[in-house]
């Protein structure tokens, strides 16, 4: 419990490590130049940056070359559709999943009204972009794929793998949006065979605000033009003063990434949470559960309750409905309608997000919560 | 002394207030939500951040609708460039002045391989632009001028009003780089009539990767296609997870702005520094000197004394060549040259910037040791 509050909702955002919060301490006032300044004040910083780099590298089986900070992973989407947009000569049509992270999708979409075509992958009922649909939608006409690691409001996994091998057969290039994954398993960004893959400190522990993107050529070949104008910070790929503090915080965290044993605790917990749903007597339908999926995500309806009245009978339970980046509007969520699930049914989903932090107590609590606010509701409604 | 260094580059970035540190302290691990998040920890994240804006607002002026947060003033300048350039039926001219910021002068020089001609406002060699000569240059055929608050390398102050007026009736959008004015001058947005201008936290104390945009319009009204896609964060005008500690970090900055007599407090070590430059007897030529200057900015040369040179031999003293952003490369600064100051000149040119935190010792000591490094290099170079 943190102030009275059981956060069950970390694929939206986590709490700071104790010891992420402590690394950022001596780089506000201290340590604190710009890293593009040659005097001491700056080596000392570009130095602390350089180190992070390479740490949060090989976190993801990389190379230093290869990591670029961002301010987190909606910059790292934007920045590869914008770069590709202003690329003279690319091919005029882009693929990304139906289920795409906002940032992906509406990124690919404002590439319309500039001459491109934009082709949607489609999922199939558990929630997985459909391999065999993929081929037939991707040829030598794409010259953009862009598919994320893992959904982050079902949690299901997507054929990365498949995919790259897909795109790279027709020479497209290869994006992929990480950031869901990233601390729920591993990482292997050169196995995945990925060009280019957005990740968020924020999902992980680590502060908001600050994110890096992996370009698999480096800045030296990478085959866009970049977006984005200023300065020569990170080889001129992301201009902007370097946040020091932040980048530091994010490396600590991405050093603290949980371990198999530690993910495999998260994923027996979600058992407990899906198990305590259903032995409670509620009528769950889960979402994607016969697919692979995240260690901590859980998505269901509690069919004939509207989600957003669920939530709202829940003051001491942080749940949601979908996507924070959407969860202003109440309207059924894109991702559980692309799996052909149905309005009635999407508007009664709810996704339960765990992280390496959440205890048994808590989803004990979660489930009598959700138990007895379903049963007052149930009543109200009937 | 900071670490045993006397840091005088403030116009590259500044060390964190102490209270700035400990603001930020609550929304690391306690108040942690997203402020997209419908439950209680996005409610309270979201309730701080809507204060936030409206104390930073209050602070330049403006109203809380017209206040959008940022990872920075560059991101805040591309943003306006990317935004125009993605506008249907817009002029195909833009003009900026030939001594902006990197990350407005890139971001404008960008627009040229998409059609646009990228018109560059001369100044005079007191380093203002030259409005007669804007005055020729700017006609119906441009659509958006961007000319900055205050220079970052010579601290000279820019006859904005003057230039918003001139856009105005020709039916130009403005946009100004404000960043380096901030904490160095009342800032009064409403007044000054600009239609946008952009910041970040880090120049006046506050942390690194957060800054914010004014968009004088709201996001409603606002002429141009949004830049960056995504969440519905800021009104859609910035999507990605908004960086609470940093917003909060910058308001306490922001709230801690300097008062007038703060500021005189500055230009008065600045003139000291100044005067005992030339009193040391060393051969300065001050830079922008006549014209109307930040009171925190000194820019001069040493002439005969190549200024990387002077630097590597101050290893106790944070000075620079000019912006930090362009410090990895050894060529004459464009400012400078713009001003029509000689290649030789410029590269003997030196950038000393202070801030509130800035003593009379440290002063004291900068004078001593440039004057000391300064004869031992003439020897050496006689």
């Amino acid at each position: 419990m943190i102030n009275g509050l059981v956060y069950l909702d970390n694929n939206a955002t986590t709490a700071c490590y104790q010891a992420v919060v402590e690394s950022m301490m001596p780089y506000w006032s201290q340590v604190f130049g710009n890293t593009e300044s040659i005097h001491q004040a700056g080596r000392k910083a570009s130095g602390v940056v350089e180190q992070c780099r390479e740490d949060i590298a090989a976190t993801v089986r990389t190379r230093p070359h290869q990591i670029f900070f961002t301010s987190g992973a909606t910059e790292g989407n934007n920045f590869i559709f914008s770069s590709y947009a202003r690329t003279p000569a690319v091919r005029k049509r882009v693929a990304v999943s139906a289920i795409e992270h906002k940032s992906v999708l509406k990124a690919a979409e404002a590439l319309a009204p500039l001459g491109f075509d934009v082709v949607k992958l489609p999922v199939n009922t558990d929630g997985i972009v459909d391999v065999d649909k993929a081929r037939m939608l991707i040829d030598d006409s794409i010259g953009l794929v862009s598919v994320q690691l893992a959904n982050n409001e079902t949690g299901v996994l997507q054929p990365v793998s498949d995919l790259v091998e897909l795109a790279h057969e027709h020479g497209a290039y290869f994006h992929c949006d990480a950031v869901q994954a990233l601390g729920k398993m591993t990482i292997d960004l050169q196995e995945l065979g990925v060009d280019s893959a957005s990740f968020s400190a924020h999902k992980i522990h680590g502060p908001k605000g600050v994110g890096f993107i992996y370009i698999a050529s480096g800045s030296m070949k990478f085959p866009f033009v970049f977006a984005y104008k200023g300065g020569g910070q990170e080889h001129g790929l992301r201009p902007g003063t370097v946040n020091v503090p932040g980048i530091v915080g994010m490396a600590t965290a991405m050093r603290m990434l949980p371990s198999d044993a530690k993910i495999h605790e998260m994923s027996e917990l979600l058992r407990r949470f899906e198990l305590g749903l259903v032995a409670s007597g509620l009528p769950c339908v889960f979402h994607g559960d016969r697919a692979e999926r995240l260690p901590n995500t859980s998505n269901f309806a509690l069919c004939g309750i509207p989600a957003d009245m669920l939530i709202a009978n829940l003051p001491t339970l942080c749940i949601s409905t979908g996507s924070a980046c959407n969860s202003q509007e109440v309207a059924p969520s894109d991702v559980l309608k692309a799996m052909g699930v149905s309005d009635d049914e999407a508007l009664s989903s709810i996704r339960v997000s765990l992280s390496t932090q959440t205890t048994e107590e808590e989803i004990d609590y979660a489930i009598m919560e959700i138990s007895r606010a379903t049963s007052r509701l149930k009543e109200l409604l009937s």
